[in-house]
């Protein structure tokens, strides 16, 4: 019998947008999104997950959003309670917490036409994801990160996760978001480790892609050390509009190998485990940069300037650059970071390096030697700084 | 700040493949498959996971697959373990089955690039279609249906899932396979109830949009019932190419709130939870349509020669055209299936009903008085006819 052959597109499209104060009364951004949702005919309802780190600085935060919904928003029906969960890390390692979410999403009958509206950083944000992907197939989910990197990078793109048996972002789908509100105020509360943390994103996608962004990071680096909020305003922006162009012109759903977003990451995946998550993502990040670019110098691929360049903007944002766990048994702890890289991704192993600022090149494989001699120059470039900083 | 307005487009491709024997050393179908992912640069894996209802009439199944893959497919590294699971709904509702697979997916180091093989009924692949789905935010997965449901709907489709705290589906996604292989021989150990219930599925599928191919079935009847397995290859094909088209050429991941294909389930699902799922999905499909055809007759939608003719196929291949679940209650359990029914798709009720044999038409309330009485007609009309057959 013959042989049939299925052939389809999925076509998706969401907008990202910028404010401040969103759910206060006067401001129609949300309004005016919930307004293309009128049709006639069913109901459509609304569950909001929110991240206790966020929630706790707005106590009124769940009045709030009760007032705009019945002042503005009358035709989706909000579900009474405002759920919280626990922020960070620890939000993606409970299996129960998922299932709560679950439950919750079937006690208040939240349907594929309904909304989940997920607040928090992007952990809270991959979770909720998650669940919003996975329930009834898929529901309608809004992100309103309140972090640097879940307004930059995590909640703008169209990831979720949750990990499995201690097993990082080990679970999770492809699932992109119907809007994102991005509010610069939310970003107050934060405390500076998290306000940093998310500028090694942003530095990130301006080293492999565009000069341009990377000489105004580094311009304005002691403005953003110094929580200017206008200029991170830029970054975020600028930030958001590269990673959304990256993923929409590219392979959104990631089928190929190659993943020039995750520059840096190799190492950064391994660290965070290495420290048990206690080192953020972001500053993970910068260190896994940071290393990646040593290891570019010492082939020759990256010009020494260029480096030093690249290291002087993440010290002076605040960055570490070097973590003792990096060095631990001898760096193999660390080289391992690099098969299970792999392994997640599968694929041929392929690690995006330097060639210069704003252009970055893959390659196959890395010398197990370099990488440790790389590790070398970061604790010692560490040691010299700190004895500098001490006589200064 | 400007909005940043995100569109993209995902493209699926998969091949549904007839075939018989399939791991017999001499059909090429699997190695010409695998024979696509010959890249160098990595190793591509393979996980057979198969139903423990078909593997128990195969038990050199293992076997056979490893000698296939040592001799056809050296490329693709086979996991030493074929992970055999409880066949039928009960699978469904193991979380602990689920947590098992993804953790056979870190152990044998099934990464993105690689691929699952499912073997098995609708319930199975649903389980193996979630796992591979959400393990690394998807896996390759190869299904290949041993029940003629899962060869004719559920297998050569988009969607997984599994249950959840007793809700039927309440967890899963679309997914689509990177093939599909159907192999004839493997229905030969099917019990009759099995060979039938998928039948249903054909009759639903021709009944809304294919009168010739309801004349074939009706001419077929017989044949099908005597278990003819090349009138039956061409129901399967015949179809599978029906719901193919009907995927690709709408709405595959099921945006909008029209489901044409879910003709007849709204009472179906109701009556597999009413039966404890005692009830096949494909009985209770051929119920529901019954039920939903005696509606539109007493509408004066369709017409009562239409109506015989559909009762008389549905009798003549061996269904139950009532179950006493469907008067429980005063038939309130039943009708609660509407509302849950809706629930769960989301969106305005829509439900499918005939104006003819051929042409289905979509509605978007029923009249709860109306249904008790389609309930009240096939009720009578079975006892009417067990009388006399008894008489005969
Ligand atoms: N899905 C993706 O594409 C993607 C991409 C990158 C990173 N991630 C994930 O994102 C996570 C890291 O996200 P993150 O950097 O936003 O950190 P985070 O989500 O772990 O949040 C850090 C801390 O900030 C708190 N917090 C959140 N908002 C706050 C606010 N406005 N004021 C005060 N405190 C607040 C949280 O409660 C938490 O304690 C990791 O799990 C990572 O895997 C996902
Ligand atoms: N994903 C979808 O789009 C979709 C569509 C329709 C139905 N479904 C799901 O499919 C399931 C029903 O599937 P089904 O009708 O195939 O039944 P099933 O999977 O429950 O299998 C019925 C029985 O047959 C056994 N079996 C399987 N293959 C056999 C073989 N070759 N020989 C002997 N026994 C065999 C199984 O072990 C089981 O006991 C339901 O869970 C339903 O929800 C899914
Ligand atoms: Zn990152
Ligand atoms: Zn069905």
């Amino acid at each position: 019998m013959q042989t049939i052959q299925q052939r389809f597109q999925v076509a998706y499209e969401y907008a990202i947008f910028f404010t401040e104060n969103l759910f206060d009364q006067n401001n129609p951004i949300l309004k005016d999104f919930f307004g293309n949702y009128t049709e006639q005919g069913f109901q459509r309802k609304a569950l909001v997950i929110a991240d206790a780190g966020f929630a706790d600085f707005h106590p009124t935060l769940a009045n709030d959003i009760h007032a705009y919904f019945s002042n503005s928003v009358q035709h989706i029906n909000l579900a009474p309670e405002v759920i919280v969960v626990p922020g960070g890390e620890a939000s993606k390692n409970d299996a129960a917490l998922f299932d709560k979410l679950c439950e919750a999403v079937d006690v208040h009958g939240i349907d594929r036409h309904s909304f989940i509206i997920g607040i928090g950083g992007g952990a809270v944000l991959d979770l909720v994801g998650y669940a919003a992907a996975v329930s009834h197939r898929g529901i309608k989910l809004i992100r309103i990160p309140t972090t640097v990197l879940s307004q930059n990078d995590s909640g703008v793109g169209v990831k979720n996760s949750i990990n499995f048996h201690g097993k990082k972002n080990f679970l999770g789908t492809f699932a992109p978001p119907v809007a994102v509100f991005n509010d610069l105020t939310f970003l107050r509360t934060l405390d500076d480790r998290d306000w940093r943390a998310g500028i090694a994103e942003a530095i990130k996608v301006a080293l492999i892609k565009d000069v341009s962004f990377f000489n105004w990071i580094e311009e304005n680096a002691l403005a953003l050390a110094n929580r200017d909020e206008t200029v991170m305003a830029y970054l975020i922006h600028r930030c958001a509009q590269m990673h959304t162009d990256h993923i929409g012109g590219g392979d959104p759903f990631e089928f190929g190998s190659s993943r020039p977003l995750d520059f840096g990451h190799w190492a950064a995946h391994k660290l965070e485990y290495l420290t048990n998550f206690e080192v953020r993502h972001g500053e993970a990040v910068a260190i896994g940069i940071a290393l990646d670019c040593v290891y570019a110098a010492k082939l020759n691929m990256l010009p020494e300037s260029d480096l030093q360049r690249i290291l002087e903007v993440l010290s002076q944002l605040g960055f570490d650059l070097y973590h003792p766990k990096l060095a631990e048994n001898d760096k193999i702890n660390l080289r391992n970071g690099l098969h299970e890289f792999r392994e997640h991704l599968g694929g041929r192993l392929t690690i995006m390096l330097l060639e210069k600022i704003g252009k970055g090149v893959e390659v196959h494989e890395l010398d197990a030697d370099i990488i440790a001699s790389a590790v070398d120059y970061l604790e010692t470039k560490t040691i010299n700084t700190s004895v500098l900083e001490a006589k200064i």
